[in-house]
């Protein structure tokens, strides 16, 4: 079980949660992670958690101001990248290359999407895995695993229909370890956490919270 | 087999090629169709000619600025809409959004995209048409269905596995009757022009030459 | 003074306020001028009413598809357009690029901006005039300047800093006619209206009242 | 007089440049800084050479995923960001976010923008400075000062008559000492640099003949 904590632009210190999520992975079986902001991704890397990107740019090498680039970005230290979040939403054609510019930077990938349709959509590009994220429930606390469920099962349908061996992740209102086992138990295979971890007094704990559970 | 004559911007009299398409629609087996600027829907329809839109926003009734309604393109006497033109290019959250205000509106659609893998992500999202244009051959001259015989096969693959039953269409440098018969052995049930009958000095003549061989 | 009466995408039957439009400018000082949507441009000026377009991109004839060209809104009867409207914001480079077209297809224009340093910054692109629309006042009824005078008083001083010869509108939250007497007082030349009329049971008498003061 | 080197996504070793800049920075009225990707502000910070961003997002501390801090660039050590690169262009209400964002975190700013009706634009909202870049100029090695000296004494005067004090920069196709004069005499306090040192296979060498005839 993947458990991927993204960072986003909180004013949390990202080495303190980095250092807790390497620490915590120790302990469990999940798979935890951190994507932290990309001025921040080498620092983070350098704890020896498992590091992600929040976002890269469907670019290669050459004229591109204030972009993010994935052979950048995986020199750094990461392993992987978000796309197509909730708040950073791509055109298609721009989640095909940046899905392409990850292969290319040997990057895993997990693409975010709304519902089981764009889930079905996001799977035929033939990312790692895809996150669905209702956004009704995002920042609401209330997981998607139990506001509604048939949503997770959907997309897990909608991700095998594509005929692609894609995961799917359950990536909104996670904040406790039963969100985590029902999302499990929906057939997702990971989750993406925010708040809950990022701004919690103290992430480790509140990680241990999380994984303990499982 | 659909062929669809997308105005684009260009600076020719809509009403000659809806007129044009109209009459040549009467002498042939083939669908034809135009699709004008927002501004000259409801003349075009008039024409009696089958009129789609070029695009619709992912919007409802309400306080949208400068966006184009999917409700009002129909009452204007489209039948369908194109989607994410290579002109116009969406993100995937807003293709889903803008087809589900295509068929609240009743409108056919047809979701443009440039490779096999894009394809198979928009017919996902369970439009009526997908169609594929390599950008590389755009207003080359050179239809795919001849330089690149392998991406339209992909395509109606893509467009298979996807699960629903969405027709593929053929969307670049088509300009000959042999390349719309060309595209139609290839599995596409349609096809997207643009100059080669906008810019015609004779537009039925170009359209009577297109639909001969079928 | 200008009323500008921007139909959005509201369910309103743009005929019907076009006419209403077009009988109380005879009998008001005021010039009355409605933005319906690009589908019903033809048809709005043909009531005789002064029309305008929501949007025009920056772009010519050619190769754009779902694009607003400015020639075309032109031919359709417009004689002006709304650019930059907070529905519908600009990069600065295509606010640049669409008063271009505009002025090609001699439209006059009006560009919406936040705040009095984005008022300065719109005018010194040139417009013929600047719309100032705080976004917290929008769509709130409370007119800005009743809520905060200053900004419409800081607009026009902005405005004037540029050094061209631009007329500032105010453009949120304004109702009644003494919003209108208000905003005049406070230096604007004109006001942006929209549910206050298009959403009126009596579009007519919406009108007469914000008018009759004048 | 500043040079600002750009280093964009290029496949330059980006520490050796910011050494490079730094050691000739010391032997120079000129002053020398460095704009890297966002993964690289730590550690070419820490070479003590000046560090700009190359980007910042309207955005504050939150949930925003993908996006660029302003808060986040300047502790990793950057003094200043670029804002409005002809490679990421923003609305216009963006770059008064970014600029607000800039200020809040401290940061220098410098708008880039085409022309000069655009640079008056950007002036307006009272950044430091602005970048005239002719677009048709870029990436040609022909120096904006040679090919057209009227785009930026008439970029001088925009920024001037937007009544703030804000320096003007060249910013397109400048790449010998010889350039940087001529910039200078036409009243820019600055000019931006990329390829021709960032792709040099001596910065150093190239930067010492671009600040010889200062």
């Amino acid at each position: 079980m993947l458990v991927l904590i993204n960072l986003k632009t909180y004013p949390c210190d990202p080495i303190a949660v980095a250092t807790a999520a390497r620490e915590v992975d120790e302990t469990t079986t999940a798979r935890i992670a951190v994507a932290p902001q990309a001025a921040h991704l080498e620092r983070v890397a350098e704890t020896g958690v498992e590091t992600w990107a929040q976002h890269v740019d469907p670019i290669e090498h050459g004229s591109n101001t204030g972009h993010a680039l994935a052979e950048t970005v995986s020199e750094a230290g990461a392993v992987g990248t978000l796309l197509n979040h909730s708040e950073r939403r791509l055109r298609l054609a721009d989640i095909d290359g940046s899905l392409e510019a990850a292969r290319r930077a040997d990057l895993e990938t997990i693409v975010c999407a709304n519902n089981p349709a764009q889930i079905g959509a996001a799977a035929a590009l033939g990312p790692d895995a895809v996150a669905v994220e209702p956004p009704k429930l995002i920042g609401t606390g209330t997981p998607v695993s139990q506001a509604d469920p048939d949503v997770v099962e959907d997309a897990v349908d909608a991700a095998a229909a594509a005929g692609e061996d894609v995961s799917v992740l359950c990536g909104a209102g996670i904040s406790t370890g039963e969100d985590v086992v029902a999302a499990r138990e929906l057939g997702a295979e990971g989750v993406l956490l925010a708040s809950g971890v990022a701004k919690a007094d103290d992430p480790r704990a509140a990680l241990e919270a999380l994984v303990e559970p499982l």
